[in-house]
């Protein structure tokens, strides 16, 4: 059975998120019917991890083993011509039969969005997390040091998860600031946790805002406790910018 | 009656345009609701102009009379309390009582948004027009200049348009390249004709594909013949940058 490797760009706000779901249209499942209308094969797409609804996608990686006979350049323009709006392939190869797109991940990198001015904007809504209170970036900068290394991640898992190792290791992390004040902060690591990078999201704002110290982020991972931990920044900022195997 | 002047932005995408209309929900009535609800007075709310269905603003500018006794920063905390996600107030002042926002206007700035590069985005698609095919700016700036100046722009009028006068004085264009493939077009005229923007760039767009020549343009515009001219470019790449009085 041949395997295929495919690059998938994707605006999440219409979803429920990456992976199938009884009440809600997933990624997932649009690229499978697609895939399926074109080989004529029941196929399952394997992505390099789920992503949340409302989360956007501009590099994620999945993989499908299929019998079709089409080139891949034909199943490329063919998927990418059924495909809706929201989604893209981004590229589509054939790969050697053992690659999987989720085991085989050695690291990922997200980035978060912020528009940090006075006023709301009403363009683009769906692309950023909207803060009206003035950030400080060398406090948030201070306070994402602290994160860099391997360390037990509880404080910022999604409370009822089964996964038990919360152990990840956080690689880099970077706060840019554009213009119109877009803030983006980009982190590395060798895996994340549900809602990770959404909590440290959301704990970085509450350190921007005053209302922490940065030395407060240490005494957060140490506790190991979500409770202790700042709120979780909204879906709508979150990108999976890059899956690297 | 006290007058008063806001500056607003929106994103046109959900709106049947800024003009009330039977059927469709447009930004003025939803401004009009709203100052209503505030200041319990029924107002009439004036734009600079309209803008179709689609179509983004950056800074609309509009007016209204009321007798609130309202401060004018109470009216606009509260406004923009109530306003949906996609309309803002950027800014509202009490003018005097003479000023009216449409007869006033002495100029306006719009700009396109296209994204030219080979693969079409999941990201943004409501906010620019996706163009595959590769455009040449000299081609397209050559032709832009025989838009300048003042001239009948029949070619570039809405079909069925009342408007027997449809003499108009271009005062600048502009096309300027941005990273990942995006292009802006800006034009700035002292009025506009229904539908003038979006068929411009459609003819530009020709144009810059190598469909016609720059010196086309001369052609089109002294035929005085909208069959003549390239088609209406989509909405969504279209917003009202400024308004000038």
């Amino acid at each position: 059975m041949r395997n295929f490797k495919m690059i998938v760009e994707y605006d999440g706000t219409g979803y429920c998120g990456w992976q199938r779901q009884e009440n809600g249209l997933s990624i997932q499942q649009v690229l499978e019917e697609i895939i399926q209308l074109i080989t004529q094969e029941k196929v399952t797409v394997i992505g390099s991890g789920r992503t949340d609804a409302g989360v956007h996608a501009l590099n994620q990686v999945a993989s499908f083993r299929c019998n079709t006979r089409l080139p891949a350049e034909t199943l490329f323009r063919g998927l990418n011509g059924l495909l809706p709006h929201d989604i893209v392939l981004k590229a589509l190869e054939e790969v050697a039969g053992e690659f999987h797109a989720q085991h085989d991940v050695r690291g990922k990198i997200y980035v978060y969005r912020i528009c940090n001015k006075s006023l709301r904007p009403a363009l683009g809504r769906n692309y950023f997390w909207f803060i009206r209170h003035p950030l400080d970036l060398i406090l948030m900068e201070k306070a994402a040091q602290y994160l860099i290394g391997t360390h037990d991640f509880s404080s910022f898992c999604a409370t009822g998860t089964q996964v038990k190792d919360r152990t990840r290791t956080v690689t880099s992390i970077s706060i840019n600031s554009g213009e119109d004040g877009l803030l983006e902060i980009s982190i590395e690591a060798q895996g994340f946790l549900k809602y990770m990078v959404r909590n440290i999201v959301g704990t970085l704002v509450e350190i921007g805002r005053g209302q922490r110290p940065p030395a407060a982020m240490k005494e957060i991972i140490d506790s190991c406790d979500r409770n202790i931990a700042g709120p979780t920044a909204p879906a709508r900022g979150l990108y999976l910018k890059e899956v690297k195997y």
